[in-house]
């Protein structure tokens, strides 16, 4: 039977009315009242030109406080946000528009022009176009009913086409609940949002927000600086980051330690690098791994705080709600990981035979591979379409850059497979170096590490790494470069 | 649909093995771990004596560990506990064990003898008994449904036949949810327990703790030494009261001041008197009134930490997954107090007339009086049943109460409405003075509070008033006491 909740934002406006939701750089906030009403309003100005329950609206929008307001305002409408990444190209946003069945896009004034140059299929407004229309005298919703959908977002799939995630208000509910029964909730909490609010992984911080009462301090984008001095000086207590960012974070911390009150860097976005975790660790830096994707609303198995510095290279357990197997059919004890709960979607828009073939009686099937070690705790390995197969060997891209990457001179890196003819395929690197090092010494630095079939056949030197709007590495772009070399 | 989630004790395990479930007086304790091991073996040695999935089993005991055991136990097998009363007759317990269809009911050593002579129409067994026996090799549940049923609790209801409230698995988690998202939650948190665990509101504080991974410190019965010196150098944090355990603490702690630790007295069993409530604040006793009752799976409206000291004689608001209304007809802002919520149950067992008059669409009348001021906050004023109309004048026994424990001299109070040939009803007082005071006199003191047709026409003084096993004042009773007067 679906639950049925009070609408949580009017709920939150109702319990903390004054209460801080959202705060910007400059220093200026935004209460659960205001934006209630704010959302509200905006929500009887998309009524005026025709947005109602089920209609399927874009957002289109690096982070700002505008399309927080528009994805409650749809909320209150009973209509989904389908949430669409800026780096698409025209391409790829027309094919996802016209699969999730999107009649109306909103967008910021920064990017209308860009957008505009891209032939749309759809109409697109800018939120500060749709503030200005009257408002109609429509009945906002009161309740939320868990099993309604609330937002849909395209997995980043890079093989294939994209798929539409279906994110009930229930996935996005017990996402935030699972959480807090693992970090806690103290009155205390500020959470910072520099992750693109399109992904999960930002867009949950907000419903997390407006669950807790608590206020999230929003940048536009990553920039450590900000990042540093919020933790440092503006009482932020937990923060979301993927491993570049807290490689340059940790960089930036210097022999400074961040306040008691900072509680929780929760890393998301793929393993990190055991090197770059010691070094967190050295700093004091309370460093939470946590694994999860678009399917799972955000983490889905995360280190708790009694585990987060001694159980360093592994992402946790499951969260309260949630179940974790690993399938593992040989004696091999790295397998693909399989997840289960009520934050786990209930299927793909309009993909009823990959839903089918993807969740089977409440399990994802993640195509990730990890393994459990006998406490129960998870490492994952890899994508399971990254490993690499040479001679027959397994090599884990992961655990090659894990190494690689606590070379002092070496920033980042990324490892691909390469076709080869006498193995199959063989693991090369790509490096942004700091500092002068060759490809022979990081090989020979490699070894002390690695067998040899794990050792990268080739270094290629680069400025930077391709990486996602979440930043995180794109290694089928790193195969493209490949192949580019060939020709 | 119906969510699953991994089953609550298995998880907790899994998560803090070695975190204290339940501490003992006597300072022993047994941790998650070791309650679910008992746990699951206690549900192999009832599987053995034919208990399975759909078995209606009684729990007849006061507060223990071994019934804590019985009821995770039942919940491995998928079976339903029906939670007795201790102070029934032989002749209400047969009622209920039939009504409920029970099969078999567990008791402890101490109590078996008194239940030997009650002529029980159902098996008796002692948890003692149970754990002498051989295990059957069953499958013990690893998941929870949230929609099935767990525990079955029979209304006090003292007009008419006690209704079977039944409570679903998902009913007790969101009540743990909803007061988690109102009071957060602490790694050091730690409940006490001495409200009887055959009630909702002891029982809930054991699925607190399991959902929560918090120690729950155990008491066989309330004893207000034994708590003041838990609070004071035991490491509790939270305890649930009635009114008469508060006036019993408040008078223990004279010019001490409870550890800073401590932050919440969550007070529940109906509304409490003012000056109660002010002598506790002036003691720096940090009270949270609150609302709710067996069909709310425990509170329901609770005051949060920020108005706790504020908004004194409030019961707060609904818990944030909780809708409240006041139905009020007339001018008159006091009206039936309407409730609405996940935590809420679903129905009574086999009386479906009943519960279609009682929830619609998932608003539970609740039968109690209140209205809300202009902040949204709950004031109860009385049950509706209680309610005194005298000379067409509504008088609530309630403020009544509430004034006169004001006066020095009155430990304890309960006011009724006495038949009147010319008002129809008349208040009337009962009274548990502490030193030397007239009726007069505790009528020239009220006087200064109260309009004249709100006085007590009578001063009863007794020794003791009747409370039921939660210590609430049993207001039926003392109309007992005027009838067996007039005889």
């Amino acid at each position: 039977m679906s639950e049925v909740i009070p609408h949580w934002l009017t709920k939150q406006a109702g319990l903390a009315p004054e209460q801080t939701a959202i705060e910007y750089v400059n220093g200026n906030t935004m209460s659960f009242l205001e934006l209630k009403e704010t959302s509200q309003r905006f929500a009887r100005q998309l009524a005026h030109i025709g947005v109602q329950k089920g209609s399927h609206v874009g957002i289109l929008s690096n982070n700002n406080a505008a399309m927080v307001i528009a994805l409650h305002a749809l909320s209150y409408l009973g209509a989904v946000s389908v949430m669409l990444n800026t780096r698409l190209t025209g391409e790829e946003l027309n094919y996802q528009l016209n699969d999730a069945e999107v009649s109306l896009v909103l967008t910021s004034d920064k990017l209308i022009n860009d957008i505009e140059q891209m032939n749309l299929s759809v109409s697109v407004k800018t939120f500060t176009e749709i503030t200005g229309l009257p408002e109609s005298d429509v009945k906002l919703m009161t309740e939320l009913y868990l099993d309604d959908p609330f937002t849909i977002i395209y997995t980043s799939g890079t093989t294939g086409f994209p798929k539409g995630v279906i994110h009930t208000y229930g996935n996005h509910w017990w996402s935030a609940i699972g959480s807090a029964l693992n970090l806690g909730l103290s009155a205390g909490d500020k959470w910072l949002a520099t992750l693109p609010i399109f992904h999960v992984s930002g867009l949950s911080i907000f419903m997390k927000s407006v669950i807790y009462g608590m206020p999230v301090y929003l940048l536009e984008k990553f920039d450590e600086m900000v990042v540093h001095d919020a933790i440092m000086s503006r009482g932020v207590t937990i923060v979301s980051v993927v491993t570049v960012m807290l490689q340059r974070l940790v960089k930036l911390i210097g022999g400074e330690r961040y306040p008691d009150a900072f509680r929780c860097m929760l890393l998301g976005g793929g393993p990190a690098p055991k090197p770059l975790l010691e070094k967190a660790k050295a700093r004091n830096i309370p460093v939470f791994q946590s694994y999860g994707m678009t399917e799972t609303s955000s983490q889905i198995v995360t280190l708790s705080p009694k585990d987060a510095l001694n159980k360093i290279g592994s992402a946790g357990k499951a969260l309260f709600p949630a179940q974790l197997q690993v399938a593992h059919p040989t004696d091999d004890p790295v397998g693909e990981i399989f997840v289960k709960g009520p934050m786990v979607t209930k299927g793909y828009f309009k993909k009823a035979e990959v839903t089918k073939k993807t969740i089977q009686d409440g399990w994802l099937a993640t195509g990730d591979l990890g393994y459990l070690d006998e406490g129960g705790f998870l490492y994952v390995v890899d994508r399971r379409k990254d490993l690499i197969i040479s001679g027959g060997e397994n090599v884990y891209p992961t655990e090659v850059e894990s190494v690689l990457s606590g070379m002092e001179q070496i920033d980042e890196v990324g490892v691909v497979g390469k076709v080869d003819e006498e193995w199959g395929q063989v693991p090369v690197a790509f490096v942004v170096a700091d500092g002068q090092v060759t490809g022979q010494e990081i090989i020979q630095y490699a070894q002390n590490y690695l067998a040899t079939y794990k050792l990268p056949k080739h270094i290629y030197f680069v400025d930077s790494l391709p990486r996602n709007a979440s930043n995180k590495l794109v290694r089928t772009e790193l195969v493209k470069w490949l192949e580019r070399m060939k020709k």
